[in-house]
Formats: C-alpha cells, sequence, structure tokens
C-alpha cells in the first residue's frame, strides 16, 4: 500500500498536529516520502478528537493522515527522547508545527539539531513564524484568514465577515512548508547540507492575496465583491431560469464572441462595454442585462451551449456534486482506504498527477495512536545489531 | 539582484500566463531559479494588458512576475522554434498552463520533448487536466472555485454565491505544481529522469477543500456557514463594541479558561456548553451569550485581554491593515521593486524563510515583453561557439 514516487527513500519525521503541519505531510507521503508521526502518548494529534465520525474514527484524521505511521513518544521523557533521536538519526526531514520556542525548551531547537544531524532539514510551520513581534501569539487557521486580508476581500458587501469556506489559513501554510522542504531536498543533493524552513500562516495569506496587495498599492481599496473577478467583467455568477452559473470572459475577442453566442448582438457594441475597462465601470448594468437573457433558459442548457463556443464557464456545485462528478472520477481525486475501525473511507486524493509514477485508488489508511510502535522499535534494534 | 536559493542553477522556461503557471515559477524564481518567460509577440502574457496601473505598467503582472526574464517567441514560426528548443536544451524545466493538446499540435508534447530531452522536466498546469471528459474544457480561476466546490461552502447561509476573495483557484494550482517540480527535480537528482506533471486546477480545489468532503461522506451535507468553524465551538468573527474580532477555542480546557477570562464562569459550567459536540449543537446560543459580553468593551481591548491569556485571536485586517502590520514587516512580506516605468513598487514578499539563504527587500522588476531577448541570445551564441 506504500505510495511509489519521487520521495520515495525519503524519510520524514512529523510532530505536526491538527492541519496545516498534517496537509503539508500528507502531500509528501503522496509523493512517496516514508511519514512517522510522532504524536504525544496522552491522546496524540487533536484531529484525534474531532469530527466528522466514520464508526468512531476521526475523518478530520483520516483526511489528512492516511498513509502515515504513527509511534507516541513523551520527548520529556529521557527515554522515549533518546528513541526521537534514533529516528533523527535515520530522518532526512523534521517537521513540526509547535509555537515558537517549544522546541528550543525541549532541547531540540534548529541549532543544537543542526550541530548534531547536519544534513537534517527542520521544518517550522506556525502562525506568525520565528521572528517578529507577533511569533509568540497564538494562532489558528481563522485567526491567519483574519489577520492575513482573505476575509476582508470575501462575501459580499456589507456582508458580516465571511471565512473562506476551507481552511485556506492552514492549508495554504502546509502547501509553502511542503514546497519549501522539497526545495532544501533539491539543495541537499547538491550540498549535502540541511537547513531550517520557517514558514508563517499569515505570510502565506499575504502571499495568495497577491493582486489584492498590489490593487491597494495603486490606490484601491480592495474589499468585498460577492463572486466577481476585481479586475475584468464579465466574470461573475449570474441567475439562470433554474439556478446560477459561472460565466468568464477573459478579453474583449471573447466578449463580442459571447455576445453573439447568447444571441445579444448589441451588448458587443453598446458604446459603455467596448472593453474591459469600460464594462467594469459598467459592470451592474451589464449583469442587469445579461441575466435577463440568461433567465431565458436553464443552466444546463446555457452550459452546453456556452461550452460549445468554448467559453469558460460552469456550474456552482455542492461538494455533493463534486464527489459524483465524472472528471472528478477520472482524475482519481477520490481516493479509498480501508480502515479497521472505520470501514472503506473515501478521502480527497493527489492533484500532482506524474507520469514516471502510478497514482493508486487505495491508499494505506490513517494510523491508530502508536500503532507502529513495535515495528519502529524493532527497526531501530535491528539497526543496532548491524 | 538575482536572488541566491535552493534552485540556484536551474533554468525554468515559461510559457504560462495570466496566474496559476506564473504564481508556479514566482515561486521558483522566489527560490533561486533562473525563470525565462517565452511570450508571444503579439502581446504576450495577457496580465499585461490587466490593472491595477503604476504610470501604465500592469499590476497584475508585477505582482506575479518580478524576477523573471522575458523573451518573446512566435511558436508557430520556425526560426523562432529553433531558438526555444535552444533554450530547452539548457533548462531543467518547462511549464506550461495551456489547454490540453496545444503543445502536441505545435510538436512540443510531452512524449516529443521526453524522447529530445529525457532529462527535462514538464509541467503543465490546466483547468481540468491532460485526462478525463472535461480535458479540453476552458476554465479560469471562478469557473475553478465553482465546479471544486469552495464556493459552495463559502458566504453565508441563503446569500448569494460567495468567490473566495483572491484567486485560490488558480493560486492551488500553482502551489502544488510548485511542490511537483520540486519532487520532480528530487527524484532527477538520484536518477537522471525527468517526467510529466500534470495538475489540474480542478483536482487541487478538491484538495484543499478536504475536510468537507470527509464531511460530505460521514453523511453531513457541508453548505455556506459565514465566518465560523464546521466542527468545533466558539470558533467565529464576533461582534465587540466597536468592531468583529476572531476567538478560536480549540477544546474543552481551553473553553473553561476562556470563560473565567472574560468574566463569564457560569457558561463553563452550563451543560449545554460543556463539550465541543455540545457547543456546536447550541453554538447559536453560546454566540449570543459571547457576544452580550463582549459588546462591553472594544475589539482592542478584548484582544490585549485574550492575547494576554494565550487564545487565538485577532482583528479582521482590511489590506491597508495587512501591509502596515508591524509583523508583516518584520518578516519581509512585502518588498519593493524598482521599475524603470512604475517606479518603486511594494509587492508580496516569499513565505518561505530559509536559514542557509537570505531574503532580500529589494528584487528585481519584472521584464518589459521582449526585454531580455538580446542577453538571451547572446548567450545562446556564445555557447555555439564553445
Amino acid at each position: 500500500m506504500t505510495v511509489t514516487g519521487p520521495l520515495s527513500g525519503i524519510t520524514i519525521v512529523d510532530l505536526t498536529r491538527v492541519l496545516a503541519g498534517p496537509f503539508c505531510t500528507l502531500i509528501l507521503s503522496d509523493l512517496g516520502a516514508r511519514v512517522i508521526k510522532v504524536e504525544h502518548p496522552d491522546g496524540g494529534d487533536l484531529a484525534r478528537t474531532l469530527g466528522p465520525w466514520f464508526n468512531g474514527k476521526s475523518g478530520y484524521l483520516l483526511s489528512v493522515n492516511r498513509g502515515k505511521e504513527s509511534i507516541a513518544l513523551d520527548l520529556k521523557s529521557e527515554n522515549d527522547l533518546a528513541i526521537f533521536h534514533r529516528l533523527l538519526a535515520g530522518a532526512d526531514v523534521l517537521v513540526e508545527n509547535y509555537r515558537p520556542g517549544v522546541m528550543e525548551r525541549i532541547g531540540l531547537g534548529w541549532e543544537s539539531l543542526h550541530a548534531r544531524y547536519p544534513t537534517l532539514i527542520y521544518a517550522a510551520t506556525s502562525g506568525f513564524g520565528h521572528s517578529g513581534p507577533y511569533s509568540s501569539y497564538a494562532a489558528y487557521d481563522l485567526v491567519a484568514q483574519a489577520m492575513g486580508g482573505v476575509m476582508s476581500i470575501t462575501g459580499h458587501p456589507g456582508s458580516p465577515p465571511t471565512r473562506v469556506g476551507t481552511s485556506i489559513g492552514d492549508i495554504a501554510a502546509g502547501l509553502f512548508t511542503a514546497v519549501g522542504i522539497n526545495a532544501a531536498l533539491v539543495h541537499r543533493a547538491k550540498t549535502g547540507e540541511g537547513m531550517k524552513i520557517d514558514v508563517a500562516m499569515l505570510d502565506c495569506q499575504v502571499a495568495i492575496t497577491e493582486n489584492a496587495i498590489a490593487r491597494h498599492f495603486a490606490g484601491d481599496a480592495p474589499g468585498p465583491i460577492g463572486a466577481r473577478h476585481p479586475v475584468v467583467a464579465p466574470f461573475d455568477a449570474f441567475p439562470t431560469q433554474d439556478r446560477y452559473i459561472i460565466i468568464a470572459i477573459g478579453d474583449d475577442a471573447a466578449y463580442r464572441k459571447f455576445c453573439a453566442t447568447i444571441g445579444r448582438e448589441d451588448l458587443a457594441t453598446t458604446p459603455l462595454f467596448l472593453t474591459n475597462t469600460l464594462r467594469l465601470e459598467h459592470q451592474q448594468l451589464l449583469k442587469d442585462e445579461l441575466s435577463a437573457v440568461l433567465a431565458e433558459r436553464s443552466g444546463a442548457e446555457w452550459l452546453t451551449i456556452l461550452r460549445a463556443a468554448g467559453f469558460p464557464c460552469g456550474p456552482i456545485n455542492t461538494i455533493e456534486d463534486v464527489v459524483n462528478d465524472p472528471q472528478v472520477a477520472a482524475r482519481n481525486m477520490i481516493v479509498e482506504v480501508e480502515d479497521p475501525k472505520a470501514g472503506t473511507v473515501k478521502l480527497f486524493g493527489c492533484p500532482i498527477k506524474m507520469s514516471a509514477f502510478d497514482d493508486p485508488h487505495r491508499r494505506a489508511t490513517a494510523p491508530e495512536l502508536d500503532g507502529d510502535r513495535e515495528r519502529i522499535l524493532k527497526e531501530i534494534a535491528d539497526d543496532d545489531q548491524r
């Protein structure tokens, strides 16, 4: 059940919990790395206590920990700390998402680990990073989303605060950490040197907010604008006879063709709508015009017409629509694990498809707390005998 | 001005336009790779026509193309195609985000390139991927957000469709492609082999929607829920005397301490609120109780009190707040470019902080279309003479 991939042969010691770190190490695991989750004996990863539930097993845990191994170690116990060091001695990467300073207090800070394991890559994911005035502040996804600005540009004008519906505060940090770890592995292959990677959830929110930052410095004041695009029009969710659909027209030529396709050639030559800049300026008027036409047919009919003409368009899918979508199935984006407790569970797959490796549909499940202890200890003992 | 990093010495030939691809290659550039943007002579990257504007230069372009080089080549011209092949011969990675089939039609598909350049890594980012029934459909960010399900869980119950305020459809694909390219470089360092990476925007939306997919399969029907957390409470935006603030309480022990901190010990022992499961069930009642207390002080006062007690909390920052935040400054997340046309422009920085490399505040600007032609052609000529 182990996945073979570009990171096969790489061992990750994983101290992370809940989401940002586990999302990162799930990607590394899907790329072939061996991920050993080191959890506290007292309950382990907090995700183990969070729903949704599958026969009493946490779906929160399963979702981002499939394919990993688990050993429970109390790093404050001398014996367990010795086992942890044996793991580090055989590892390529250590990942942790404690608050800054926690690793130093238990003698596992970057400086001392680097001195002892010079080839080890040390990746830290935290709310605000290992420097700066907020470094010691606690953060969860929602705090990063709020402080990073993405909430201020999500939602409808005048609506109460709106969170991005998925935990993008954690997930963006997990992704950037995964990029950093892989890049550090490239560097190590060349030089033999490990390095520390320090990724902050707040910094990652700043990075993904990119265009809004440019707009701010250009004198704009970005705010929530519903479903429309900030600098392109028409590029929005439009009502049809029965449901909203997405229509995304990227440039003037496409706009003219679009007007012809929906039988409103007149809108192509209306002076107020001639260029993207003009359409942006008069977008409400344009939206009203388009909505009136679109109300004449169902969403499905319009999508057939617009797709035949090559326009970027689509339905607004529910999660149920997504998991039953034929394209999602064809791309193996819903995979299965067979869990002794939860039974067969479907989870999201790996979006990095590689010509050199298979993309198995059946994947290994998430480990029980301490579920791989015996085998891991035996491996250490075997190594000692060599 | 060139950034030194783990990817120094790596050359990327970059055919990508607008956002998903350019976001990916910006990260690679920030990690030290040389990125040569190959643009069509007829206007180049569409981003060059999109605002915001800095003295007539596109901020859209600047935001995700700083530090890259540009050469204009028409791949349908024999002479330009020959130059393109000279670039590929010296490159480590080719990245493109055309619709599937376009590269094959101009003789640059993976199969033929792999035969000619066996060590080349070929990364394709597209709306729906290089396989499956929707493969040929057009997509933009908004289409991926809508079809991938994230819009169905973003917003307030009953609100019109709500887009994630940043282009997460493009950005997630750019990030996963960057992870894949780095992993392929790790693999190539070991084996000498190139590979094709095929990343679809839709697949990446499925991946980042992770927990909602688990909730669906556990029998839930995830929908928009404003700013609150789907499986943890209290974990939401709460009104205070003057503004909303974020309070995120992750477990029962933290909840009890939180009640004491706000002077409402009684809420800690209210039977309806004893556990996370109960608080989720009665979350509106709990929110009403908490909002009443929080209305007694300003947001800033509450944040001071809650931070002193160690709770994850924070303001909901506007983009202006973000770019002026002392933590964002301390982490060098707003960098500067000096552009001959636009002047000094501030843009988002790189969130991967590495012990082995500097994180310069001054960065190279985005190139003019074809701005590096002469130097690149001279390099090729010099190579020929060797």
